[in-house]
């Protein structure tokens, strides 16, 4: 397959879905964000994709994206340049020039994000991101796991405000700051993190995500069109593993600490009649249990999507009596090694009494 | 008079009370950075004082201090160079080297913070303020006033975090993106604003204010060694008037958005027998009323004094029952144009329907 190289008009559609899809339930509607991206195309404006593999190794890559609750996003429209603004800053700062944008998390809205900016600069975005999926904070990139220092890092709002978080104590710090710093700026802001060279991108970076969720995204809507099942189309494209369709007979969620934090209950129906589902929620889909038993859990994908469309459903949307399929998709290796694990695995969210293990493939469970 | 050319240590008791009068109840407790300061001497480090006529009117002049919630100031103890690395940060971003510092206000703690600093990194303290008293937040100084723009600001935690406020919409801004790090940072950092020249500073600062403070609390430890009444003392020191002398018979504080807000009512005794006074608290005092006609509202300076000691009563330590001599002090005649009064008059504390009208002198009484 040839490798991506532009992301045109007629692709947006998918890459949202995508993206939405490997939000796992978070990371912000990428809706506007498509929308913004259309715009950009529509003036005539590009966005040109790097394979990872063809970054020069003394490229500097930066990292960059939205920051603030997901409701404010779509609420509180953004001025349109606060990335691009952000990604100026942090050049000045450093007085370099920034050759590549990539994606922080390809999950939810900031999947587009660097699109955006990436055209407006005239510059590519990578074909990689920090996740390959969302999470709620930063420090859970990839490549602030493996080692990046992300400050200094540029924030910018759209009433003209610049923070430049400088240095910091260790990652966690710049998350903090910058949370503070937005909740400030009126709850939504760009940031831009301090530049990685290309040769740390290419080890450390998950790679080909844009190329993936654009595929995932055309996979949905060409199951739509054929009026086949979406969701098998989704599984079979992203080696994933059916683990219940049911409906939702018990949902709790409420707002703590500014994350969406509760569980839903799923009564299984079809091939899961019987089964009770429980799905644990901190902004993304965290743990997925049937008949109390842990069964999928962070890092891995808990993907909850609408049983009949196979459109995905965002923890802030879910409803009693909806009918969903929920299904597992395998994280990137580089989200399963100790290191890793210790940012984002279970005991990062609070539960130290399940212990990680790799969601089973398929061929496995066909095995068994 | 000789000008003021150094602080030596046998003069800092003198200043931190002088400085303490000056906060109007406010403005934080200068004794830790006192201690600190006298530190730094009995290690050969030395406060150099520069007379403001004095500075080249090229001097790059900095105006610094502690930034937080003053009661974390006493328990969490600062870790002695913020506001140091504050300032290196500034030069560091500005590419430039300080030539002097300045106090943002001389009215509390931050009196002794850039003479602290300026030990440490062998520059001098200027002879002058931003506000002559002490204010809650700090685009109230003269300098912000009359059109300095404060950003970038640099600030600094004892954990090593820098943040760098780089460019804001206005100085309101500045204020509040610094106070939401500091919040983040443990609610205690140092904060160094962007360099004002020489030549501004002579025309916009509070003048020679350190020699005040100083030569205001040698009056007061003098009365209490000739056994002399200090509130006498204070009062011929600063031009001031007494307003009256009484018991706290009623007391409301709470914290508001990190503010101290409330009032306190005095029954007159002595001179002032039958007469209730009211004072209005917002982390200073505000407002003072005889018998609900207002007599002294800010930017002028209502002072509170333990009737037998002589010493400032904060806000924070405020008591049912307390015998207190509450004086006017004049503010600087920087603080009463039109264009200040819209930033530190009675209408920007809220109370709409006050008119400024300068304190009466007791000159102007006397001709009464």
């Amino acid at each position: 397959m040839a490798e991506l190289r532009e992301i045109l008009d007629k692709d947006l559609d998918a890459v949202a879905i995508g993206a939405a899809i490997l939000g796992t339930g978070g990371g912000g509607n990428p809706y506007i964000g498509m929308l913004r991206c259309r715009q950009e195309l529509r003036k005539g404006r590009k966005i040109d994709v790097i394979p990872i593999g063809e970054l020069p190794d003394d490229a500097l890559v930066v990292s960059l994206g939205g920051i603030g609750a997901p409701v404010v996003g779509v609420e509180k429209m953004e001025q349109g340049e606060e990335c691009l603004r952000a990604m100026r800053a942090l050049e000045a700062d450093l007085n370099c020039t920034i050759d590549a944008l990539i994606s922080s998390e390809i999950g939810g809205s900031n999947a587009m994000e660097p699109m955006l900016t990436a055209a407006q600069a005239g510059i590519p975005v990578v074909d990689g991101d920090g996740m390959g999926r969302a999470f709620p904070e930063m420090q859970m990139c990839t490549w602030s796991i493996y080692g990046h220092t992300s400050a200094p890092s540029a924030m910018a709002d759209e009433k003209g405000n610049i923070v430049i978080i400088k240095s910091t104590r260790n990652e966690v710090w710049v998350e903090t700051l910058a949370r503070a710093n937005v909740v400030a700026m009126g709850a939504a802001a760009g940031i831009a993190m301090a530049p990685m060279r290309g040769s740390y991108v290419k080890k450390f970076a998950v790679q080909s995500t844009v190329t993936q969720a654009l595929s995932l995204g055309n996979t949905v809507l060409d199951a739509q069109r054929r009026n086949a099942d979406p969701i098998a189309a989704v599984l079979a494209h992203e080696d994933g593993q059916m683990l219940m369709t049911g409906k939702i007979v018990d949902l709790e969620r409420h707002l703590k600490g500014g994350f969406a934090v509760g569980h839903i209950s799923v009564a299984g129906f079809g091939d899961f009649k019987g089964d009770a589902g429980r799905i644990d929620i901190q902004n993304e889909f965290l743990v997925f249990r049937r008949n109390d038993k842990v069964e999928v859990c962070v890092p891995d994908l808990i993907v909850v999507l609408d049983v009949d469309t196979g459109l995905p459903i965002t923890t802030e949307v879910l409803r009693y009596g909806q009918r969903i399929a929920v299904l597992a998709l395998p994280c990137d290796d580089l989200l399963r090694t100790p290191q890793a694990l210790a940012v984002v695995g279970p005991a990062a969210f609070g539960y130290d009494d399940i212990t990680f293990t790799p969601m089973p493939r398929i061929e496995a469970r066909d095995d068994s």
